[in-house]
């Protein structure tokens, strides 16, 4: 039987998704977690391997097994053996077609930006901060020079191993809500660093150090040295993935940094 | 010169607001900052003396001090000695008039209550957890028969030291968004465990082991021993403090403890 897992976790908490020798990471927790449950080793795939201090609201694993519990014990029984930091927050039964990672059809990133002269200890590890004053409106203009299918070496950190840097945004937005700006990105796939990369370009932009036009030829320069530092992962969320509706997956929930 | 500081902290980080041999209290991380940037030990008095765990978007404390720099200075140079959990949000000139605790004409809390049936790792340590479904209207029933000047000996901590238990409640008042449940109170002043008390009789209506009108019952009573359990410090935050209007302090921002 093929389960898929949707997760919640505070990244601030783990050294990133994948597993690790010294163990500190969501993959490891989580592993660890199932054999305590199920009394077997049972691997997951997952769809975006987050970087150390990235958090998620819907990361979704896979796995195979042949321990038969109620859909609900895989979602409490679990949670009884992770750390408060981790949770799995549904679980579903999916054919042996499903691919946490290759069956993906988009990825969903949000990245929130405190934007305010002084910095929230209620946001700390949970955004940005940018105490310049934002422009969001040129923000917008900036991001929409980058939707679509592009070759984005620009925004690529140099340890990426993907084969090809052409990947396609399908969406970019930028939305304020008081001192919070959320940065929305939704694409096919994502290279290493691309979203904190793409929020570094879109801020230089936001304080007016640059015109939205810069972003139309950082990206069409290839060139990552010319763009903008890599953004904290403090403020990055995985928030939703997309797979062919046939396997009645849940929909990913709002997001939110604010926490006072 | 007396200045007023606005503070904003992270409770989970601190064994409470007020000063402790072990050091580990709001107080004790601000007075040492203060020393550090002004040179010279500066006491404070602050509008709410918060419990461990405890959080806060508008504190409020006053000082005395000699020593002459731009308000912002006072932002910007303490911060940069307290650590990441606590930070000045704003500082204002005040006359001598002025006092933080005994100036205050009301306060506010707000407690969030995360209502899902699954735990949320992202609200963890910032909002209580109720796994049964809460209906708030019920909830709003029951929140009407405290609103006024009454003995709250009933929503009282055993160790309360006020000398009267009579409180008066402007406003308290449930909203929903989402998963999410804010109870606000505005009071005079509170009791110890006013709040965290309030809200475990409102979640015993909001998931219907009481009637609504069983809250009027036990605030007649004056008997804590018949109330529900005190509901947890993780929810709570003290967010704003109202004085007479002709010191000019900043208003409240809003609140909230989503976080993905």
């Amino acid at each position: 039987m093929r389960l898929a897992l949707g997760l919640e976790y505070d990244g601030a908490a783990f050294a990133g998704w994948q597993t690790q020798a010294d163990g500190n990471t969501v993959q490891d927790a989580l592993e660890h977690a199932l054999q305590s449950f199920a009394g077997a080793r049972l691997p997951t795939i997952c769809a975006g391997r987050t970087d150390a201090g990235v958090h998620a609201t819907y990361q979704v694993v896979h796995l195979d097994t042949e321990v038969d519990r109620p859909l609900h014990s895989w979602v409490r029984g679990v949670n009884s053996f992770l750390p408060r930091s981790v949770a799995v927050r549904w679980a579903c039964a999916v054919p042996a077609a499903f691919h946490a990672r290759y069956g993906a059809l988009a990825r969903r990133y949000d990245y929130w930006l405190l934007n305010d002269a002084v910095r929230r200890p209620l946001v700390e590890q949970r955004a940005g901060w940018v105490f310049r004053p934002l422009d969001e409106s040129r923000m917008r203009s900036a991001a929409a020079h980058l939707v679509g299918s592009h070759d984005f070496s620009a925004f690529r950190a140099a340890e990426c191993q993907a084969a090809s840097p052409v990947r396609t945004v399908q969406r970019l937005d930028v939305q304020r809500r008081g001192a919070l700006l959320r940065v929305r990105i939704e694409a096919n796939a994502f290279l290493h660093h691309m979203v904190r990369n793409i929020v570094g370009a879109l801020v230089e932009v936001g304080v007016s150090r640059q015109e939205p036009a810069w972003v139309a030829q950082l990206l069409a320069s290839r060139d990552r040295r010319r763009g903008a530092p890599t953004f904290t992962a403090a403020g990055l969320y995985l928030s939703g993935v997309q797979y062919d509706a046939s396997f009645g997956l849940p929909e990913p929930v709002d997001t939110s940094p604010q926490a006072g």
